[in-house]
């Protein structure tokens, strides 16, 4: 017989063992689904669209976020889930108020400003302050203490559109601890360079964080055509000092309820701990949380039902749709709580918009070579390849973090996510239908390879 | 010695009586600068950037479309404009209040609105009424007479982007006199899709007309993502009523004073009558006017100022930067009431955003072929075709059309320009720095023809 190359056989041994052991009967009828979903998945879509259109934005402890719960339990309920329930816990929830901001000299004109998640309040009638530019986030670190006494703070980046969306780290900062660094050094108020990449004049919000100690100053983010225009300004005014109005007067409302909506495939064998599919069921205020993450809850949903469609699963696939991710993750360390003693095998999240899968990397390459290479091998007429790194998990599986468990990453193309992360603009019509499809398909192949296999995963889990 | 093709010898015998005949020498220094504006004009964009950072919006008959005025007084002085004027004319004002819409029933969320000009008002508080959709002007044409008693309409449309700007021919009836239509119907308030064609949740605000005896009404768009989520909710109210809580408070505070701004290059034979460039300093309030027009007020001036580059030319070159242009071309008309018996050789507005210039049309192909012909060939090497059309002419160059004066068109690519035109878009990072040097570059071509032209261009004048 011919000799031939050593991968070749290998790889022709690993499919003959694969078409022979028991989980692949049903591993391979998820797999002829995940071909379909590519083409004619409307789950997903079904899910996002009603979800965005019949009840739109849901910021978290709000009666919308609660809408958003009762409507995606009833999806839940109506697409044959078993246990659809919703597991309550509480939260201080903090609303957005009135938020305008111009300058007032020398060169007037007003600004579009959103305020940032926990950001304090302006008096009504707002402030007026002089503004000191920081061009990055390393800038604000080298001011001298109280040398920002009566002052408002302005912090600048220089963030780029990547695929892995590694341009948020980096830019970050200036949102996440910029205004509690510029309160120390004694600013009135901050306002941010939106941490986006996209040029409409729409601000991206998200939360800021104060530290112990330090009370909150009104936050606001410029969308980046103004944030622009006022640096240009800074500019022009050839050392005058450049003066904004800023009225922001958001509010904490207290101590409300939100929940978290979780529901089962139910699997073959009950003794077996069950997969974990997550996504946030909350979203912004501002637009309707199409990509972040109406659009991740279609995707698990729509994975969840094709797998199912295949025939019941070994493995009971359960799916959390998490509240209050946005100003916290109160949502997943609520679940984490709740179901400690619960051992879960495997946790994956979708939250990172609906663009197309490209990476695939898993906690357990050296524990699990087998499962992990199959894993890689599944995907890859998908267009996905497996990554170098080791999965951390999505911010609302902590429970899977905390047990040592199984952890599966499905990094979606970021390069425009953070054109809309977080603003007006995260709106159904940014869904592309092509590449939700390819999440579906994508998804349905790893969680049908997963809740149909026997043995351990990561842990003894 | 060789035959060389009929075609060949004519160009070259033509390009060999340009360069004997006495304009072709200024003509020539000014298409050696044209050339280098493609490469280096920064005055364009220094003009487009100072004046939407510096003074921002520029709402026609406000205090800030004043300080436009005499930022671009100020600037054409700077830069050696002889006889620079304002023009002073009044108009009504109309300024924009609250804006705020959302969906009461069935399905609760806020809509991104923004009122139309010269919309009538709601009380404080706002109106709250059904909605009936109309998904085009046609079938609101339709609608008999009292059926939109007490209803607010809301009126669809499929614009396309077009290069040549003929989408908005198509669509904008919609905003034009659809709320009249409706208000004629009963309507109490009328929602468009704005006139656009960008999916951000920028509303696309402009004029609306109201026919005589016909009493204004409430008008606004919605942003297209708001506009298609509200035409969802249709489909999936299956027939229960929308209703929609909608806040507009713009109001007409009175006759207020605005102007145009005037400045001349002098020409060496001032026997001859001037040549006109236009386009218009105001703008609407949501943007900061950079590319309706601030970029064509810096394209005109830019052109004038290469074209005295090259030496005085023989006609004066006349530049008018008209106020009011937005809500009802009152600069315009002032000015041709004005200079009605001071004749216009031939006028050019350049009021299309600043993308690259592709066509070149003029009134005078059949009364003047051999300067049609000059003119074609010489801008050719920038990509401009001549086209087949007679050219009619900006909004504010009616002077021309009155005195039967010659006029050029120079079309700019409008493929994208209905993404941001009367949006709070409309901010200088949309302007494309080289695409701006090539109007720069043909504007100056064009102009250094025809200010060097000793002859008739289309009428005696």
């Amino acid at each position: 017989m011919k000799t031939i190359p050593l991968a070749l056989a290998a790889l022709s041994l690993s499919a003959a063992a694969a078409a022979q052991s028991p989980q692949s009967v049903s591993g391979q009828g998820a797999s002829a689904l995940a071909d379909e979903a590519l083409h004619t998945d409307t789950l997903a879509w079904d899910f996002v669209e009603g979800l965005t259109t019949e009840v739109g934005p849901r910021l978290a402890g709000t009666e919308a976020e609660a809408r958003g719960r009762d409507w995606a339990a009833e999806w839940l309920n109506r697409h044959g889930f078993a246990n659809v329930r919703i597991e309550p816990f509480t939260l201080p929830v903090w609303v957005r108020g009135e938020e305008r901001a111009h300058v007032v000299a020398p060169f007037p004109q007003p600004l579009v400003i959103s305020a940032l998640g926990d950001s304090g309040a302006t008096p009504a009638e707002g402030i007026t302050a002089e503004v000191v530019p920081f061009m990055s986030y390393a800038e604000l670190e080298a001011a001298p203490a109280g040398s920002l006494a009566g002052k408002i703070a302005y912090i600048s980046h220089a963030m780029r559109p990547t695929q892995d969306g590694s341009g948020y780290g980096f830019a970050g900062p200036a949102r996440w601890t910029g205004p509690s660094l510029a309160a120390s050094k004694g600013a009135v108020a901050t306002v941010i360079k939106s941490i986006g990449t996209d040029y409409h004049r729409n601000p991206h919000t998200g939360g800021t964080t104060f530290a112990e100690g330090v009370a909150p100053i009104p936050a606001g983010a410029l969308s980046l055509p103004d944030a622009e225009n006022l640096e240009r300004m800074f500019q022009r005014a050839r050392g005058r000092p450049v003066t904004l109005h800023l009225v922001l007067t958001p509010r904490m409302t207290g101590e409300a309820q939100s929940g978290n909506v979780v529901a089962d495939i139910t699997g073959r064998d009950p003794s077996l701990p069950p997969m974990l599919l997550a996504c946030h069921i909350d979203s912004w205020d501002l637009g309707t949380g199409a990509m972040d993450d109406g659009a991740g809850c279609g995707i698990i949903a729509a994975a969840a039902r094709q797998v199912a469609a295949a025939g019941q699963p070994l493995r009971t696939i359960r799916v959390l749709m998490a509240g209050a991710e946005e100003v916290g993750v109160f949502g997943g360390e609520a679940f984490a709580r709740a179901h400690a003693n619960a051992p879960v095998a495997v946790a994956l999240e979708s939250d990172f918009g609906a663009d197309r899968i490209w990476r695939l990397e898993t906690n357990f390459a050296k524990a699990n070579p087998a499962l992990h290479q199959r894993l890689a091998q599944a995907v890859a007429r998908f267009g996905v390849l497996s990554g170098e790194g080791v999965a951390t998990g999505g911010a609302d599986i902590g429970i899977a973090r905390n047990q040592n468990a199984g952890i599966i990453d499905l990094s979606q193309d970021g390069t425009r996510y953070f054109d809309l992360h977080h603003t007006p603009d995260d709106t159904l019509d940014k869904v592309d239908p092509a590449q939700l499809r390819q999440n579906v398909a994508v998804w349905t192949e790893v969680v049908g390879i997963l809740a149909n296999q026997p043995g351990m995963i990561r842990s003894k889990n």
